[in-house]
């Protein structure tokens, strides 16, 4: 393992050359005109990958292609499956950028491009690392698997298709993502949860049309109001959610996952001050860290109805809408949460109004095992080439390819997470921080030897 | 009067061109380049007064002129104001008029146009009327002033400051006024009774910008979480208004008007179906009719935040917020209501939001009282010209006008409603009943001399 991290070490330039390599591709995934950049991202990859001695080959699918690329000559050790994505945002308004966004600038210790922390640079970690082993020991430490796509900034419609469709090819026992953020600045940090989704929409109507406010108020039900008293009802005085059935199955955070979070030092009032909000907010007997990560939560994400525009109009509505989302937690499904949902509003809602429910996707939560041994091979691996105690954090937000790896293929995900807080993804003047991205290969070279052994 | 009643027969022809003519005249409020055919609408009708023996003269005002006329020689009689309005609406969708909006009609016993309802046709039944008398009898019985302007369709902005600059010239004794529609066809209607209004809207702020509800969500407030929360609060499960005070003003109708609204014979289901709402609904323990004419109101007439488009955003919505009136009812006054409201929001505002109130206008509502002279003599004088009993109704909607006439000349106001229910004033094909504007001026001609004693 010596060799392999000093070969790392000694060709630290060279491997950031490839990462501003791929990263001068526009392969932006959003835009049709960019669709041959896409491919020549994957080929580029593709390349890269069998040049160091991996089988690799492009595979078509209904949108834009993938790559898979294997190295499986260690039949009694274990496999991994490295997930990744080669396409890349819109590089947006580029007034706002000090650079151009596909030529990458290094300035202090901080590539800045677009690509650069989402996925490029936190990708190519997972490539180096590899490419080391086999330069220093002719062999990999465990069988290794390349699954990228070029779809994940729009959704990823043909991932799961795929991934269904070729169950055996990518079977595993890991599976490895550097696809999320640390939790500070240079603190390594593994992400090992994720809250699932169940996305509604509510739609009331009353009248036929809008109708005089004056001479029809207060004898019609008005559906603006009525969706008010529907929503109000739905949190009670402790922001607890107030649909039967909906806490049933959350798992409490175990006393080791509270270990963890205490590690984190999370600063409340600079939290809430940072957002622009002017107090705390949730639910009573959870910090806000527990609230925004390990509790389920609804929020309304847009709400609209009769006259929206400036000044004042005089009516009833006839319709009024809004779009809810729930964030789940585990041990929560989606399925059961919508149906739970649902039932729900139909019982609150009045005879005075007619409802219509519609659906906006959905996504189970996921959760990785803490105490298996990939997760504590991941963290005694950071430690150690971070120097530094691994930050252990539960994500808000969704990825539903977590519960669709584990459902396809029965392995949990690993999720090294190397781009800062700061990296703005999606946004202009896109930044990683190199000594993260140099010790994340390490670190990811230490994590194969351990799964290996 | 029987002379006059007969000449108002015999010259039933004549007067139907007047009001063809006048409706011929283009006089569009809303549209700039009409502004020339508002003058000439408000000069015709002023060289009609004048041709029959009134002063007539047109004064300017900040925005369309206005017309003056009176006949002042009854000195030990008493004085009566005619309020009404020579500007229209515009044609809108030519395609769904059936004929030249500005080229009058007769079918069957409608007269079919633009302004044929709202407001010349049942306007000139009080010149009729006067003119009447003063071809037969060389004399009004009372003192007769009118009162006509040219922008009531665009909220009336000049008119209160002509009357407060006027009180003098405008001095009267009793208003008379035909901008109402009958509570059905052929059913000679006095309104005695308008709501008032409060019109509000609500702002609430979270976050400084749209935050990732994945990320964020469950740890901050959702201003639009918390504006439903804070609409639903304002009525309890009787549909009643929650804000403290809310009723304190509010009048009962008497007995007498209870026997007035059961002549009326209202039909809750087929109201509720003609509508289009699933069932009737509104304030426990009072009829439909009474919900929407003599109880107080408050309605969302907009409601907004977050992701209004297609689809679906995960956003906790950095803004959010409602335009909420409350119509009121004697003895109510808005500004009454405007601080009970204000304060009540205030008060159920959380801390975890930024609140801002907005101001939409105001308007007190009137109520005529229903056993003083004039209102007797105009039931007696509709019920003799049309035959048949009166209806007395109160309208849901405001008349700022009413409290205004109230509040500056000290004068009640008797609404001689002569519009049918389906004349479609501000629709295409707006019509008015010949035979109701023929009674009409009838009435009005016996309500002169009723007044006159």
């Amino acid at each position: 393992m010596e060799n392999t991290i000093a070969y790392l070490r000694e060709k630290r330039e060279g491997h950031l050359d490839w990462i501003k390599d791929l990263c001068r591709i526009p392969s932006i995934s959003t835009q049709t005109e960019h669709k041959a950049d896409i491919r020549a991202a994957l080929e580029w990859t593709r390349d890269l990958c069998a040049r160091h001695g991996f089988q690799a080959r492009i595979h078509e699918t209904g949108g834009h292609p993938l790559l898979y690329a294997e190295w499986c000559q260690a039949p009694d050790a274990p496999t991994c499956l490295v997930y990744g994505h080669a396409d890349v945002q819109p590089a947006g308004d580029l007034n706002l950028w000090d650079a151009d966004p596909f030529d990458p600038v290094v300035k202090d210790d901080w590539l800045i491009c677009r690509g650069a922390a989402d996925n490029k640079g936190p990708l190519l970690a997972h490539v180096r690392a590899a490419v080391a082993w086999l330069a220093t020991a002719k062999r990999l430490p465990v069988n290794l698997k390349f699954l990228i796509e070029a779809e994940e900034e729009v959704a990823s419609p043909n991932l799961g298709p795929f991934i269904e469709k070729n169950k055996d090819l990518l079977s595993c026992d890991y599976i490895l993502i550097s696809d999320t953020g640390m939790y500070a600045d240079g603190w390594p940090t593994i992400t090992y949860g994720t809250r699932g989704i169940c996305y509604k929409e509510i739609r009331l109507s009353g009248p036929e049309h809008d109708v005089h406010s004056g001479s029809f108020g207060g004898s019609i039900a008005n559906p603006a109001n009525e969706l008010a008293k529907i929503i109000a009802s739905l949190h009670d005085d402790e922001a607890r959610i107030t649909i039967p059935g909906f806490y049933d199955q959350v798992a409490d955070p175990s006393p080791e996952e509270r270990e963890l979070m205490a590690a984190l030092e999370f600063d409340e009032q600079e939290y809430v001050a940072e957002l622009g909000s002017p107090a705390p907010y949730g639910e009573a007997g959870y910090s806000s860290y527990e609230r925004r990560s390990c509790r389920p939560t609804l929020d309304v994400n847009g709400i609209y109805g009769g006259y929206m525009a400036e000044g004042a109009s005089t009516i009833v509505p006839a319709r009024a809408g809004a779009k809810i989302s729930m964030r789940l937690v585990p041990n929560q499904t989606a399925a059961d949460i919508d149906r739970l949902f649902v039932q729900t509003i139909r019982q609150r809602c009045p005879k005075t109004v007619r409802l219509e429910i519609l659906d906006h996707g959905a996504c189970d939560p996921y959760m990785a095992p803490l105490d298996a041994e990939p997760m504590q091979a991941a963290r005694r691996a950071l430690t150690e080439a971070f120097d530094q105690d691994v930050a252990f954090i539960r994500e808000g937000g969704s990825l539903p390819i977590l519960p669709m790896f584990k459902r396809a293929l029965r392995a949990d995900s690993v999720l090294l997470s190397l781009a800062s807080p700061s990296c703005n993804a999606h946004g202009p003047n896109e930044k990683v921080r190199l000594p993260d991205l140099d010790r994340g290969a390490e670190a990811i070279a230490r994590l194969l030897a351990y799964l290996g052994r």
